[in-house]
């Protein structure tokens, strides 16, 4: 799993990847400006450049042009005492002593998805850990969401990571606590590999407490990193970082995020790389999901409340779709329209005559005789001296007349305020007017 | 408030309110074939017609081009034998009596937002209270729910009574435990007027419980049904009721709602009068708000977090926007570029030199100077023996250099994922790569 001497000379070019591990400690990450540099020149002629201090003429021509043309002798300076202070060739022996392999663009592993970010694309990325990031990467989802999560938010999000493990989908998300940490966890349990893109070196370990959780992580799936081994975290650096969480997985979930949080920065990326995104609500009560309904409020993201539906959300059309949510089924359900205007005119105490019944049910006294027998058979009413009332204890053996089920049905509660599940395109029960066009009258 | 004789008068026609009230008897709630009877020959021709046991020939004729034409012969002897047993002048006698008073269309307080209902329009409505039903509803939002409410959602609901009636807004809803209840009792808090529909006759109390409830909203609200005096509720009449809720209010918010849940029905009575629709979110782990949840993911309704949302939502444009939601500043924002650098560059532990700090930050040491200077004068950092590193405990009084603010702000916490708040228009903090428009390569 090392770059080894193999890997690196079968893409033919070792001498790119001392080059690109140079430019991963003179740039900061992200740096679009080098980035055109090198999607322009190449890496090694990047390299060359900034030791010789002088940047190609028609660069430097073209940078005059951006909008807000950047500082170019002041970067160059920044680049060149940083390349002056560092070394490249140890930096990629010290990641293989670690353990970990610097996979550049062009790479077998390298996640083409990635070129998307156009001149933010990272340098390179070091990798550490047994899956394949290309190949995990292909069905994969990412979560994020608050480091100070609640208990709620880490149970979400556990149950998210196992979820999509057990579907076959892997995790990408950050190392930190709260969300982070408990959907890793959660894939893990699953035996799904897991994605943890670090803001700090693969070798640093931050925060420090998940050492076990990353030692799990290299096992089962993989920790990767744009910044050179060593290096450590920054509030700049996690902000950059984000833009790889989003454009890494097909689909964002952010589970809790405060209204000031890097879930939603995260968020933004995915929005921006037009990538799926889904938030999970929480109670309005609580300043941890305050970003998640904010981004359902601004219908940016979808409601997802299950693992199944974040999968119909990233998923393949077709493949991946998620059971519709369904109310459950009652034996009332399946009364007759008769039947069951007849069950509501029959009184809870007293009683009352076929007759009045009838009348009171709008049916004919014929139809509610028979209503009245099968009713009673089902053990819904009784017939005592003062006429048909409600039984108050159903039968534990309920079941609608006309059905045949063989499954005793659960006990009905007697609430009249329960309806049966509306229809599949949930029209009104009662859609016989026609609403005018304007939405209030005057 | 009664409907004196003076009322009936000056309305000029006093047979109408007893045709209406006699036909309220004849038809169940919301039947549209009697509504169209009733829009096109008047309350007192068709009482003639059905005590006359004939429907005039034109109607019958124009009732069985219906799609679905209804068995005319069997709903006119239904409303024939209830015409028989009622008696309508006893009726308003007895709500007189009671207290309530008729209104009919065209009377003053007639809602006329509900003649959107068309043909199940309610043939009359009794109301009893000290408000003005036309009036209140003016400016109102029907807040509805689960009847089985956690205490999250009977929380929830009498916050936004309050909020709501605070804002000068009426509330209308059920006269259930749960939501109904909740909500109705935030209304009456706040002094503004709250509207119960129920779906038995007004005099009746059900839930029973709910007396006193009642009895304070008939003092500063109003309580109303379209179904006569003495009437029980049955499970038809909550959910044709529902309609009601919907069609008086200018937008309808679910609280709480189970997937089967007459809350649901109310909504969806909502978005076919075109109204307003709104949900509150809850935790996803709690069967009460997986209705509201269906609706946010369906993107029928919009998501709602604060009785300032819900009056932006229905709304006058312009008159009742809610605040922002903002993400809270601290002191760290007002920070300019090269000193956050610089910020972000200096250790934890141990100690860095100028030198080292201006290559790391990616500044000239001219500038790491003066932000060291500036930031260590505002107590984020500390000089040691071993050079520049942040200081552990921050000052109380921590503020950002260039602030004139009098007013200490917040500690701010060292946290390196704390991000600064998005922009306005949220887009990504590095946005200097262009998305391509495939949302996945490949």
């Amino acid at each position: 799993m090392l770059p080894s001497e193999a890997t690196i000379s079968s893409n033919g070019n070792a001498r790119e990847y001392e080059a690109r591990a140079a430019l991963m400690r003179a740039a900061d990450v992200g740096d679009p400006i080098m980035g055109r540099l090198v999607l322009q020149y190449g890496p090694s002629q990047a390299v060359e450049a900034i030791r010789a201090r002088t940047l190609p003429p028609e660069f430097t021509a073209k940078e005059a042009q951006q909008e807000r043309p950047p500082d170019l002798t002041a970067r160059l300076n920044v680049w060149y005492a940083r390349l002056a202070s560092s070394n490249p060739t140890a930096d990629l022996e010290e990641g293989e002593k670690a353990g970990a392999r610097l996979v550049i663009p062009g790479s077998p592993e390298w996640p083409t998805q990635l070129d998307q970010l156009g001149a933010s694309r990272p340098l390179g990325l070091w990798l550490h850990g047994k899956a394949d990031l290309r190949f995990s990467c292909l069905k994969s989802a990412a979560v994020v969401g608050a480091r100070s999560a609640t208990p709620y938010g880490t149970h979400i999000a556990a149950e998210f990571g196992v979820g999509l493990g057990e579907a076959g989908w892997t995790v990408v998300s950050g190392g930190a606590y709260g969300v982070d940490g408990a959907v890793h966890r959660g894939t893990l349990a699953s035996g799904s590999p897991t994605v943890v893109v670090l803001a700090c070196g693969v070798n640093v370990c931050y925060p420090s407490s998940h050492e076990a959780l990353f030692a799990a992580v290299k096992d089962q799936g993989v920790v990767i990193s744009e910044c050179p081994p060593g290096v450590h975290p920054t509030r700049a650096r996690f902000l950059i970082r984000n833009r790889l969480i989003a454009a890494l997985s097909r689909g964002t979930l952010v589970v809790e995020a405060a209204l000031r949080s890097g879930a939603l920065n995260t968020a933004a990326h995915a929005l921006t790389l037009n990538r799926y995104l889904g938030a999970v609500p929480g109670p309005i009560t609580s300043a941890q999901s305050a970003g998640c309904h904010k981004l359902l409020r601004e219908r940016k993201a979808v409601c997802i409340t299950s693992p199944e539906e974040m999968i119909d959300l990233v998923g393949v059309i077709g493949d991946d779709l998620a059971t519709q949510t369904r109310p459950p089924a009652v034996p009332r359900d399946s009364l007759n329209e008769a039947t069951r205007k007849v069950l509501d005119a029959i009184p809870t105490r007293g009683g009352a005559g076929p007759a009045s019944i009838a009348v009171a049910a709008g049916v004919g006294l014929d139809t509610a005789l028979s209503a009245l027998g099968g009713l009673a058979a089902a053990g819904y009413i009784e017939r005592t001296t003062r006429g048909w009332r409600l039984r108050k204890q159903p039968s534990s053996y309920l079941k609608a007349p006309e059905s045949d089920a063989l499954e005793p049905p659960p006990i009905p509660e007697p609430d009249p305020t329960d309806v049966p599940p509306p229809p599949e395109d949930f029209p009104p029960t009662q859609s016989a007017y026609q609403p005018s066009e304007a939405p209030w009258p005057g």
